[in-house]
């Protein structure tokens, strides 16, 4: 007991703060800034081999069993967007970050923070799709939590949702895993989710409604799984979009990347969007869609089974896992010029998941 | 998939909302308003046999293990208080939650939701407070999350913290095993959580300050468990206080109860903070106690066993289980009259934990 307290004792922040330095919204934007407080702040308090994996799951063993444990809050504003709402969301968001890490997910908590003034209504019309969405995933929403606090101290409604799954013996996938030679799976187009956002928010109308394309994964990972096919990783391109999620497991594994722009699926919609918006598609988060790296002798093998998944039917190879500059994403773009996929620095769009 | 399909489409709100309904502190308080919450929205849409045990945990079997899971969003202001902040705070209440189960604690998760401006030292600090009590308790925390939302779009600062934990082959306690006869047991002193947050948010001062008694309880209830005496199932009385967790028992087991006013710790500080601000100190939050259920044959031993640990040295048998008006709790004041201890109609204090 006497050591603990002198570790507890000894513990401070482990980078000196300085009395100017704030919270930005760029800090839960999913790239540089929010990696910047992992390293500042999480890493150096609660450092653990489970937890330093920086996984969307962590993974740990009771007796026999390997169990996959995640959580997400969801803050997103406006409450319901084309193609679903934070309830629906809250349920794809965790069921999606087990199934990341190849785990079969079984039970969720749901934990409401509720602003004073939120119609029953509008509780009514989350909680049921909330409710739907777990159903239809096969998830059992076990245990839960509600807080309410006064008006203008919650801005509508809160949800964190955590996860519990089981994942098979022998299973093992992480953002480390990444080798040379590794080829870049992509389950769909990308970019639905930020822009209904954003569209929703702004009040933008496109010729063709753009829906968010939140749903949850596991079935199309279990889909793959069941081919036996070689992954080293999966992930979920949500906050931060496909370049930070590819960032991420570059720099885990210590490779570098080589993407090709024209393999990388795009609805005309979204495209046109993004340039009337000045974003990069790149960036903007997606709810329905996941990215995997896996060894090239199985990547047509996973590809045709994506493809035979409703949620995988315009899956891609989008490109390969290089030794050149480790840590570094390229893409090849159609006229042939090669540009750096960097990580995103700020926040592009806050509060979209 | 399509009968499923049919249930998800037939399901619908279980209870007719109408326009003028809306969420009031009170719905968050720990009381009636809660248990409205918890009947008219969440049971209807995900009743299931472990949600419905209306436990602060669920247990789920994977293989042989028998596991615990919780979670509780902490919403507390203002985020310092005398003994304690929001960080030790989650760490506490859901390490507690696991306890109450007979869990032994594992793992949590940590989320946070950040208001834009918060300034770092704040998060500093919490993170730390948050860090060394986790260590304390002897929990890893394996998953995180973080959010960030503009300023006024939440209050600073929230936290999630979903907690698993391992339960004994053969231990159940649940909330619906209370038989009449048997004692009821309370670890100490009563209130002292909910008037710490009290006085801190409206600058009181009184002679002698009161910290909260926020503590982590696992080791308490490990003691308990050592002495092989039968409880039937236990609750750590915070927000609603002990009156609220008593009464949820008695419903869940649809018996009595008869509590002792004089063998209810209580200190006269807090007692004078109450006279003085006109609350009930039996509806007052704690954060560091437990009442337990147990058998006639069994109460001394575990009363001898509470008291030898620093967290129950206080520790009382303060009543006994009826079969007299089932939901019912009753309260035998010193003068010899007897009052009814309802619960907690509304709010008494919003944003405690």
């Amino acid at each position: 007991m006497s050591s603990e307290t002198k570790t507890i004792a000894s513990f401070s922040c482990p980078v000196p703060v300085t009395p100017n330095e704030r919270v930005v919204l760029g800090h839960g934007s999913g790239g540089k800034l929010s990696a910047d407080l992992l390293h500042r702040f999480f890493l150096p308090a609660f450092g653990n081999p489970t937890l330093s994996r920086l996984d969307d799951q962590a993974i740990f063993a009771v007796n026999r069993s390997r169990l996959a444990f995640t959580t997400d809050s969801f803050v997103v504003k406006p409450l319901f967007f084309p193609g679903g709402n934070i309830g629906s969301l809250a349920v794809h968001g965790t069921v999606n970050d087990l199934a990341m890490g190849g785990a079969k997910p079984l039970y969720l908590s749901v934990a409401f923070i509720l602003g004073e003034g939120l119609p029953f209504e509008t509780l009514s019309q989350v909680v049921t799709s909330l409710r739907d969405a777990a159903e239809e995933a096969g998830v059992e929403v076990i245990t839960g939590d509600t807080k309410v606090v006064e008006k203008g101290g919650c801005d509508g409604m809160f949800i964190n949702t955590s996860g519990i799954g089981i994942v098979a013996e022998g299973l093992h996938l992480s953002a480390n895993q990444a080798r040379p030679g590794d080829r870049i799976l992509l389950s769909g187009s990308i970019g639905e989710h930020g822009i209904a956002i954003l569209a929703q928010r702004e009040g933008l109308e496109f010729e063709s409604p753009i829906e968010s394309d939140s749903a949850a994964l596991h079935s199309l990972v279990a889909a793959m799984l069941a081919t036996r096919g070689e992954i080293r990783c999966m992930r979920d391109p949500t906050r931060g979009g496909l370049s930070s999620a590819l960032n991420e497991i570059a720099a885990s594994s210590r490779v570098g990347m080589t993407l090709e722009e024209r393999a990388i699926p795009l609805r005309e919609e979204v495209r046109g969007a993004c340039e009337l918006l000045g974003l990069d598609p790149l960036y903007v988060a997606n709810e329905g869609k996941l990215v995997a790296i896996v060894a090239p002798d199985s990547a047509e093998g996973l590809l045709d089974a994506m493809r035979r998944h409703p949620l995988g039917r315009k899956a891609q190879i989008i490109g390969t896992v290089t030794s050149d500059d480790p840590g570094l994403v390229v893409m090849r773009t159609p006229l042939g010029t090669t540009r750096i996929v960097d990580m995103l620095a700020g926040g592009q769009l806050p509060r979209i998941c």
